[in-house]
């Protein structure tokens, strides 16, 4: 049965993911950007539980009531929840309970798609719940990166694991795109989220953008040239976020002794000179191509483009505001409040990253994420 | 001759705006966005002596070296400057000091003016001058209502003056907008910001917008029906900023038993029913909009529909983050610093407000406010 | 052998504290005062290593190097350290990587004593050592009782551990005692710290104080009768206390549906009537002692009354701010930091609690802490 | 008649302080510990309105009941009060208003003093009338050297005005104290603070003190030695502080181009060598005596020796905490609020300064302040 097969595909992966941590890293968040891993693993389970198994699956058992008080998210609608930057003062439940609520959520989920035949608004909801979990996916590298690589013995989180391979194409040419009419936002079947929709013409004027990302080399002759230490680059926000962070590289990278290092899945490692730099501000990116004499394409001229270019490395900073499409509207309920209640105060990422789940995102994709965060896997292609 | 008797125009303006005010009035800084008005005074002024008199005028002598320390605002290629929030730390220079540096600065230009024939460079930096000192001219309204505005006392800044009047047209209709390519941008003879240059194409859907501002008594009804105390209408952002301010009401709005009053140019008095909705966040406007089943327009819209609309009485939030328009530059040297390090984190008014300086806003104007701002002459216009 | 068995005595001691823990509850640090048990159980460790391993026993191998980064706590004279609020952002060292670390530097310290004569000095060290992890036994207590009693779950710690038996004394009676000299400070044989050290006369006028701690009934009388409410019994620092955190009850109390709970070992009970009040803050002790016209004693006045007190199930916060004895004097290298350094700003506290560990106080032991912090058992005894 | 007389003398004198003042000098408040000179203008006016003249003088007429909001300090007793960071907001009420209002409470002071028999209890009122303006007097100079000596342009205060001169005795010799009781406190006739009160006995080993104070070139050396970047001489909170203000010389030094220059009444001159050194925190006077193998007294050593002394110059940072006498009592009702509830987390001061006024302290008076701050004139007397 498909669903079902889907469901324990995105649900094992999950773990998986956390296969290689002790207990301990579970538990912690160095960051308020940051959740601790049992977090993920229980907040997941929770979007089941209350928005498909408590309101349709009869004679189902609530695991622990007090648990909607510790894994609710942000979900205004549906009780009070545990300030976010408490998230790790909390060392119960523990690993283990958490482990056995998603035993007993997916037992009853299972047991629920054998049983019962969905409605499309069950349905939609259904496969909301696996992007969603494929969203935490992502966090969860992005989270176990930064509480292992922030901690003095920089632990390898799998020294198996290779890092992303060297881009092919370490000279990057541009792509020249005409003016004219685009269409933008998803359409066509299958699963997108709210902030997709409202398909609509969009006006570009002539544009070129870059057919390969920044690398690390490209990004180190930034730094070289001293670019973090000149204001002419900067956004004036961008300039006070050097200051007062004292910022100086992309996050993760040390100079030991005169060496480029960076904090890798296996611990610290020379840079990679070819690699896609990463884990970057919008400010850093957007002070890159000015340095450049280049400029962040559009969500809108990314999206016109993305058929001819190579993209799922890096999520890449674009000078789009995140703000609604023409014709956005929010889902009634709890599920509405997904979105559009972010949208302000953030910037457009589009592509996606090395550690996105398997088929995630798509050229319709908005990602977003406030100016100054670096944590995820994000990086720069140009356009003029 | 005309450029001398705009210059005088213009700087006669600024001292008039001041005209009714205690010296104690000068001196304060209440907020970080909030500068003492002495300090326009004599930033206006450093402008003129920086840019223009220092490079150009022969023999022209500096009347303090000290003073590009103390008005620079935040150029930060004319050295070091006072940090903002110490503004309102400074006693000194005392306003009987600044108006003799006014005086000086206002005698040189005048003999410069009348000695040399500017060269299209120089005219253009005279000419931002002035329009810069209409901008500082509009910010002393706005500062000196906030300085004696969350005084205690409640003191009058000209009991003589009178407020706005009552629009006209206290019921909006809609305006009805077709599909299509736009222009968008400044085009033309005169003066413009650089932000407003780059006229390009920009498609728009069918859209409606309304012919009026929401109304003193159209906000009390989104108060009186709970609009602070429901999170659906907000950002989350905007919902944190609800919570940490306590806000309940637009700025200047109190409450005294059991009757709304409002500070205005008079003192505190009775809230007049008709006048638009003014001092209100961005987060305010658009959870008014959302209560409204409405939102607000984009800049884009704004502009194609303005030649239709009566507009200047409010700076009307878009819903359109501050960000570069096609083909945007900025100028060499720093003068650039004036528009494109803000383009960031800020959201686009456009309009004009009831002490805007004569003449001094058009359709192409894009002003910019942090979201979070409300002491600005700021109001609603819905679209949907 | 005497010395050998003191060591396995008290660092097995330090191990079943943390027996009835969750590997998580090993890791977090809700607040900055309260350390992750993890990091006690590393920093004791450390202080054997690095005093007396390193430097004496030859042919010890460091652990791990980076460990003195780690678990040093706030010995400057020894090397970088972790900033203190960052202690519960680190997931590893795992708790069972120092596990082996304790075993590892317990074989030594067992080989070392064994093989070695201790000089006078050495032995001095040990002891301190001794002392050292005792002080972190009682830390281990209350700050497992933070992380426990500040999870919304309220785990027990352990269900079949009693709390603290009430008093027998319900009525406390008034013991006088004579002005006069009396000697202040630590004399005889045996260990005691730094701070205790110059012993010295110091003149006492007549005072009565207290035989018996004030009862939680006692505490709950004054919270009734609106103390917490009336500014008059309060510090100014203490009253902006209040305000700003909003105190209502000590630390732990909880008012559910009208009946007064607390936080106990064996989770969340009915509060008992009997037993002395503890953890309050130095304002708090101050302005119940003002409420019922008394004042708390000097530590000079508790220690010259103790031998006729019953004491040791509550700190006892005094009206004595921490300062040196006459004729204190810091030990030469980073054992004089111990004491000396937090001599300002802190509140004497005399007694000892139910969680200080067998035979550590005595009636000149002063401990100190800042006059805000309440997750110590601390209570109240009261003098006039 | 005397009383009259010496209500005079006080008030003139305090409008005599402000007299080299601008308008704007009035207004600004540039940290939260100093005040506006307008304010301690209308403070010490309110003290005579609201605990003299409105219980006691029959036909008095409030000059402005909203003045009760602005000026009241710190009495919780007597209604709302504008939160303390926010009086450098106020621009109004204006100076002249300010003049007017102690012209206005003058007069019927004057009045009254010329018709009422006082009792002894509106007697000690009005002397501790006087006693608190004589108080705002030091904090009007302290606050007026803080508002000008902060100011980019280092304006003097009155050119005309010498400071400081050198002391007589630069190389101090010690004076030898024997051990025994002691008595400590006010006792006799006239005026006393009401934490001074509650004589009793002290006993004090032998002790030796400096019957000198710390000069500049004395403390010089020890910011030359680089006692600023050795944590051995500092308390762990001075530590912090040192870094966190990136401390390395009093306030209100500066080096310049490699000589030590300081900001005194005059403006900006050369550091005078032979002058006590002044503006300095609690934390490094114990540094610099724990670097020069000394300590600071306790106030009951300052007390005993002080008839020996020369003091004056001034005030001299303790050993001792601000904590109660034995017997001491709060007076009832708002004064009542006056000294005792600020008797935590602040250290002792004793003697005076160039800036107390005259005949205001004695060698019992009892000055506090936090250990962090500078800006009165805070030095260094030596004890062993």
């Amino acid at each position: 049965m498909l669903l079902k097969k889907e469901y324990e595909t995105v649900r094992r992966r999950t773990e998986q993911i956390c296969a290689p941590l002790k207990t301990e890293d579970y538990v912690v968040q160095p960051v308020v950007d940051v959740s601790p891993p049992k977090w993920h693993l229980g907040h997941t389970t929770w979007f089941f539980e209350t928005f498909i198994l408590i309101p349709n699956a009869k004679d189902y058992t609530v695991f622990d009531p007090q648990y909607n008080y510790v894994f609710n998210s942000y979900y205004e609608s549906v009780g009070a929840r545990v300030i976010r930057t408490n998230r790790g003062n909390l060392s119960r439940p523990a690993v283990e309970d958490i482990m056995r609520y998603r035993k007993h959520v997916d037992a009853a989920m299972i047991a629920f798609l054998e049983t019962t035949a969905l409605t499309a608004e069950l349905q939609a909801l259904f496969t909301l719940g696996l992007n969603h979990e494929e969203q935490h996916q992502e966090l969860l590298y992005t989270d176990i990166k930064y509480i292992l690589g922030h901690n003095p013995l920089f632990p390898a989180y799998d020294p198996s694991r290779k890092d992303i391979s060297p881009v092919n194409n370490p000279s990057g040419s541009w792509l020249n795109m005409e003016a004219g009419i685009y269409d933008i936002g998803f359409t066509g079947e299958g699963f997108c989220f709210d902030n997709e929709l409202g398909r609509h013409k969009v006006y570009l004027n002539d544009y070129a953008i870059s057919n390969t990302l920044v690398t690390n080399t490209e990004y180190l002759d930034f730094i070289q040239a001293g670019g973090y230490q000149d204001f002419r680059y900067w956004h004036a926000e961008g300039w006070d976020w050097v200051k007062t962070n004292q910022a100086g590289s992309p996050m993760y990278w040390y100079n030991i002794e005169g060496q480029w290092m960076h904090y890798t899945w296996q611990g610290l490692q020379p840079l990679m000179p070819d690699a896609p730099v990463a884990h970057i501000s919008y400010y850093e990116a957007a002070a890159y191509a000015a340095w450049k004499g280049c400029r962040l394409p559009t969500e809108f001229e990314w999206e016109a483009a993305a058929p001819l270019l190579s993209w799922g490395l890096r999520w890449e900073w674009t000078e789009s505001a995140y703000l609604p499409y023409p014709g956005f509207a929010k889902a009634p309920g709890a599920i509405g409040e997904y979105n559009g209640k972010f949208m302000i105060s953030q910037m457009v990422l589009r592509g996606g990253s090395e550690v996105t789940s398997p088929n995630h995102s798509r050229i319709t994709y908005r990602n977003f994420f406030h100016p100054s965060l670096r944590w995820q896997f994000t990086g720069i292609r140009l356009a003029r």
